[in-house]
């Protein structure tokens, strides 16, 4: 098995972007990360994607991307995994560069969810629940997560008000983002007050759909340099799946899918959790991020919104999240989602970061999580030394 | 690079199954590939599809259909490359195996694409071509068929009976495959008489949509044996694409993805186009059949049909094609297809194609086709020896 490093990086900017096809915007983050990487030429190209049939309309997304960027010929297929999507494309070419099978890969998550009314987007979202025991039943995918918010309060005697400085954070932080997609900071009164979409979930719980795509260049690590000199390593790279079903899970509060592909990376980084410098996670809910903070072992079962209240999550805590603004802040196009949090972690590790820069980080997390914790795919990347 | 083999092999009838879900199909294949290859575990699903979300209301198919045959927490995914989803799957697994990411996958191909009316699923298919340049100017799917085959008798001057043996032998060969959708046999004048779908295609130059699921196990050959007495070899495996659009091809009757990924393959196993016993072909119109044919070297340019023509392609001929019916007459769920072909032709390698078995075959090869020959895939399967 071969060490793989990410040589190149690109994304568009999150937005209702009218403007620009599926394949533009994809062909967008396509050509920055090969122009980062100085390359012109690639053995394979993965497109994480979730939604282009049902509101693009177009499947058949690899070859309809590998011919707009320019590599028309070369081996592409879409990887779907619900809202992991983005992170399965990153996944599929790790695969391929650590076995040998390939020496230079793309990976590009794409999503463009605007051109269609909420309706179709709420249907569309609802694709990544149980179409058969799930959805029938009435059941949207801000509900899934409404259920879990409500369950998690209850069991541990929590308020709304608990969550408030997860979306504080992601909006303070996507305010120095210049590809996010609100740029506006909340406060916590707004948070409090913010309008009910689907009770105890309000607007400011929940993050943006949006327009966008995010793209990495992945070659071996012995041949990284030759490539480029801002390289970072990808040390752990780990899937895990659940129920796709909540219903069917012992305990819908733990996310076990979060916690085996975790612990996996971890091993693989050979590091644990308090070796994390920051931590890129899928706060598409609130609720998300705090059960994700407990999975990948940075707070015990319940404490997950303590690290969010007493601060820890901010830039200057002691395990600053959503470093660019997260779902929450960044927005979600959810196909693309799991690359941006790559990219966005790898600038970090480059210090490309501006205003949001942390101070030399070494080791980042990313976590995509597909559906209600169905599909979780963890990334550990490293600053190369 | 590790050799790899399929060690077990499941399928379901193609039929309009209306009584059992996308995940009942899918798992019905395998867990009769798990049962083939006496294995009870896996390290990795691949699922091709392409119209889950359009036509059976559930993306996720991945974490979906691990779940369901009891393999909850493993790393899966959906793979799409329109009708070369099946396929696709297929390679995302030899990718796994041969790279030594993973020691034993699943590989699942399943389609339910009858519930729902032919105009949705006319829709649903044209979502393979340019949803840009293509699909707005009324294009269908079978309509770009038809200016591939108007095109490709106008410059051979050909007729319309020049095909009329790759739908008879088709229809001859699934009428001995009891999972075939058609076990009627078809006459010369039937094919000539058969009504206009869209001129010059006729419903007997159509293979049938239907509902289906196939599967194959791998493992690196060098632990099949511990599993299977009946493994066979993956000696090729290669992916070529070309413009997703036709009119973006220089010669449109020129299966550039065909070649490419043919002669790739030949030369993984070593061989040449004349070692191969039988070829599982991707007739989901007559024309691709005559194309693949060209494309993979076993004719000249215009000389497809001639292969038909002279009875080359029966069981008993030169090269037999769609020897358990293909597309034509097993039927053509479409993200399926793919691992049909390739069951099948594991199926003749290891003797078990009853009144259909070729005599001894060493060599099968199997092709499947995206798009209007967007995305195409060979695999070459040996013969254990």
């Amino acid at each position: 098995m071969r060490d793989v490093s990410i040589i190149g990086i690109g994304q568009t900017p999150v937005l209702e972007n009218w403007e620009k096809s599926l394949r533009h915007l994809a062909a967008d983050a396509v050509l920055a990360a090969m122009h980062d990487a100085s390359i012109d030429r690639a053995d394979m190209l993965f497109v994480g994607n979730m939604l282009s049939g049902e509101i693009a309309g177009q499947e058949h997304l690899g070859t309809l991307v590998a011919d707009f960027v320019g590599l028309r010929g070369i081996e592409a297929f879409k990887i779907e995994a619900a809202c992991a999507s983005g992170a399965a494309a990153v996944r599929m070419g790790y695969l391929a560069v650590a076995g040998g099978m390939a020496d230079i890969v793309i990976a590009v998550g794409v999503e463009k969810m605007t051109d269609e009314s909420g309706e179709v987007v709420t249907a569309g979202l609802a694709l990544a629940a149980d179409g058969d025991y799930e959805v029938p039943h009435g059941l949207s995918f801000v509900a899934i997560n409404a259920m879990l918010m409500q369950r998690y309060m209850y069991e541990y005697g929590l308020e709304r008000a608990d969550f408030a400085n997860f979306a504080i954070n992601a909006h303070r932080n996507a305010a120095g983002n210049p590809n996010a997609r609100f740029h506006n900071q909340i406060t916590a009164e707004q948070f409090i007050n913010a309008p009910t979409i689907c009770a105890p979930i309000s607007l400011m719980d929940s993050s943006p759909i949006g327009d966008g795509a995010a793209a990495v260049v992945l070659c071996p690590t012995e041949q990284a340099r030759a490539f480029s000199s801002k390289s970072v390593r990808i040390v752990g790279s780990a899937v895990a799946t659940d129920s796709i079903a909540l219903h069917d899970r012992k305990n819908p509060l733990r996310l076990l899918a979060a916690e085996q592909s975790a612990y996996k990376a971890y091993r693989q980084a050979g590091i644990g959790p308090q070796a994390i410098d920051f931590f890129e996670y899928h706060d598409a809910f609130t609720i998300m991020a705090a059960l994700s903070l407990e999975a990948s072992g940075f707070a015990e079962p319940g404490q997950g919104t303590r690290l969010a209240r007493e601060g820890e999550i901010f830039l200057d805590g002691r395990l600053p999240t959503a470093t660019m603004g997260g779902l929450k802040g960044r927005g979600h196009p959810v196909g693309a989602t799991g690359v941006y949090q790559i990219v966005e972690a790898a600038m970090q590790l480059r210090g490309e970061c501006g205003p949001n820069q942390l101070p030399a980080p070494r080791f980042g997390m990313t976590q995509n999580i597909g559906g209600s914790g169905a599909t979780i795919i963890t990334h550990i990347l490293r600053a190369e030394e």
